[in-house]
Order: structure tokens, then sequence, then C-alpha cells
């Protein structure tokens, strides 16, 4: 991808409808990719769609994926084929008085290239980091990277962003004038995402605290609060 | 679709990896379906895969989609093309004391299928409801249905679900023998969606109380704890 500011504009990924809601900048593209874990995948196999559930992280203008070296789904991905993957947060309901103007406020990404498989150890153990870093950021320092029987065992894709669009919702209610003097409640539920009290595996001490990259993310609640 | 309990069965929706985790009884489909308001609808216009996030509701085997008449998407879609529907539902991190094995728990459902558009006007206005009241339970009953002029902008499609698969991986981490002596804390850290507090259109009177609907959703964050 080229050092500008804005991402590589095809067709394929060009916003066709609420078209205020898109936003082409690498940085839009990028913080909400960054904000994810989970991504859906889809590819076409003799026509047929397909839409995968992945994890994913973000490596500058590369998402990495993962998965078994006897996964179907990694091998198909590998072989060159196009590919979308898509990410999208929700934030918040958005309650109208009329059925046909409620809606959500979310962040997506829809972006479009194609995946390689990775060869080299190094960079199979440094994408497997970053994959349980995205999980919870500063985790992967807190334990075992993956030896070499276990990168055999795993296929590490990396998926060129090759054009890409974001699309972002946010704000209130957009009821009609006539609809607002109706008698019905409208407004915004924020949604986020909670993390409960962590369980410790059976065989972990009591007297070993919770790591830092745990506790980080369980403040997460406190700071939405 | 049949009246059986378990879904057709052909060979594109057949979970090939981790096996155990898959799920192909109407039930576990439907119930992960009901859990969710947001897919990722996947389709092919000439090899090109696309993946594009959209609003859901599940109508027996059925998923209710919806969008402008003026949208590509929706045209596309109602064209009768081969599309596939994804809906994934995290529930915890899983932390484990390799990397290797670090994993998240999900449901999610892969369904095949296609779409069809609804032209009827009574069956359009009761697909709008359905999707409403995915949303928020309860709260169609609480705001003004379509009119005619807004089912005539909008495209409602049903996607008739022809095979489909849930996949769910739940419990504790699968740290090897080995890694269990190492120093490093263990466990699962469960994920759920906090609704936070309403925040209603300027012009809602301080009187007007937040509706049933709305309060059971909030509800939802006391019973989770």
């Amino acid at each position: 991808m080229q050092e500008e500011t804005a991402l590589p504009k095809g067709a394929r990924h060009r916003v066709e409808r609420a078209r205020a809601r898109a936003r082409y900048d690498r940085a839009a593209v990028h913080s909400i990719l960054d904000a994810g874990m989970l991504a859906h995948v889809a590819f076409c196999i003799r026509g047929q769609p397909f839409a995968i559930p992945m994890l994913y992280a973000r490596d500058g203008d590369d998402l990495v994926l993962h998965g078994s070296v006897a996964s179907r789904l990694t091998g198909q991905l590998a072989s060159g084929i196009d590919a979308c993957v898509a990410v999208t947060h929700m934030d918040a309901l958005v309650l109208a008085r009329s059925h046909f103007d409620h809606s959500i406020n979310y962040r997506s990404v829809v972006a479009f290239g194609r995946a390689t498989l990775v060869a080299d150890e190094a960079e199979k153990a440094a994408a497997l980091a970053h994959l349980v870093d995205a999980l919870v950021p500063g985790r992967a320092a807190e334990a075992r990277p993956a030896d070499r029987s276990e990168l055999a065992a795993t296929h590490v894709l990396r998926f060129a962003i090759e054009d890409a669009s974001a699309k972002v919702r946010s704000g209130g209610v957009n009821d009609g004038e006539a609809d607002r003097a109706l008698p019905h409640w409208a407004g915004v539920v924020p949604l986020r995402t909670h993390y409960d009290e962590p369980l410790p595996e059976p065989g972990i001490a009591a007297s070993l605290p919770l790591p830092p990259s745990v506790r980080s993310l369980l403040a997460r609640n406190e700071d939405a609060r």
C-alpha cells in the first residue's frame, strides 16, 4: 500500500448507501480494526460464498490471521483467492419514535485483498504473539511463545489490505418532524463490552495475582462508567 | 426446510476443524441466531467476495434482512444469488500459559441460502416490526409502524436458510500437561454486553418514563451480575 493517508480507491469498496457515513482514510480504518479482535472473512469457492469468523490482529496495512495447517479454510485463503474481511463494532441502539428510523450506532470496516502464507518461523512466532496481544494488550509477554512444533502445526496468514472503507454511524435519533409530536419515548442506549470477574484455571495458586494485562482489561469497566 | 430437528446437510456447511465444537441441530442454530441482531452477509459478484454487516431477525427458518430500495447490496441479494450469513457471539477470552493455546469462547452460526424480496405490504410491515424487536424485545409495540411511503422506500428480504451449522467453544484453558508447571497465570475472562444509561432525545419530556422494553434491557445488566 502507498504511503498516502488515503487508502487505495478501487470500485468494490466504495460505499453506495448513506455516503455521509463513509470514511476512506487510513487512520479511521486502522482505529476501527485496532478496537477489535474478531473479523468475518468472506471468500468464494466456485461461486459459493463463505463467511467465517476468525481472530485477527492488524500489523501495519496487513491483517494477521491464523488456523490449523489441517484447516480447509486457511488452505483456501492461502491459495491466493480474493477475500473480504469485515469488522463491526456496535456502539448503541438507536430507538426512534417510528419503526422506520430505528437503527444502531456502529463502526465498521470492510477490507478487500488477498492472503499469503507466512513461512518464516520467527515471523510466524511474532504473528502469534501479536494475535495474543490483540485479545488482551500486554498478554503475550506473560505467556510462553510458540515452540517449533506448535509453529509447524499453525498456518499464519498475512492478509494485505488492497482497499478498504470504514462506515460510522453515531449520534441521536433521526425521527421526522411529524413524528416528534408522538407520545413515544425515543433515545439512544449505548452498548459496551463488560469484562466479568476472571475465572482462574484449576491449579492456579490463589497466591498468584492477576497479571497486569488482565488488570488493565478490568480497569476498562471502570473507565467506561 | 424440513420438519425434522436436524438442519439439511449438504457439504458446504460441514465443519471441518474442531468438529467436537460443531452442532447441526435446529435448536442450537436458532438459539444462537436469536441471541443476536447483527450478521455479516457474504456473497460473490463475478468472483469478488463481499462481507457486509446487516441487522437481522429470525422468523422461523428464515432471516429477515432489510435495506433501502436504492441499495446495491439488497438489490444484489434479491437477485437470487447464493449468500452466506454468519453470526458470532464472543463469550470469553481464554488466556492460556502458552500463546498457542490462547483462544476465545464463542457461539457462531454460518448459514447458507438465498434471499428473496418481500412484496406484500403487510408482510413488509411485520418484518420491520420484527427487526425492531430484534434490537430490543418489545420495542415495536412502543413505536409507530412503518407507513406506505416508508415501506415503498424499503427492501425487505427473506433469507431462507438451506443449511447451517453452529460452532461453540466453552469451558476453560487447554494448556498441555508440561505447560501447567509454568509460573504464568491462566484462566478465562467472561465478556458480556453492558447497556449504559439511556440518553433520551432532546424534546423527550423528563416526565416520560423509560419504556418497558428499555427497562427490561437494563435489567439484563443486573441479571448478569
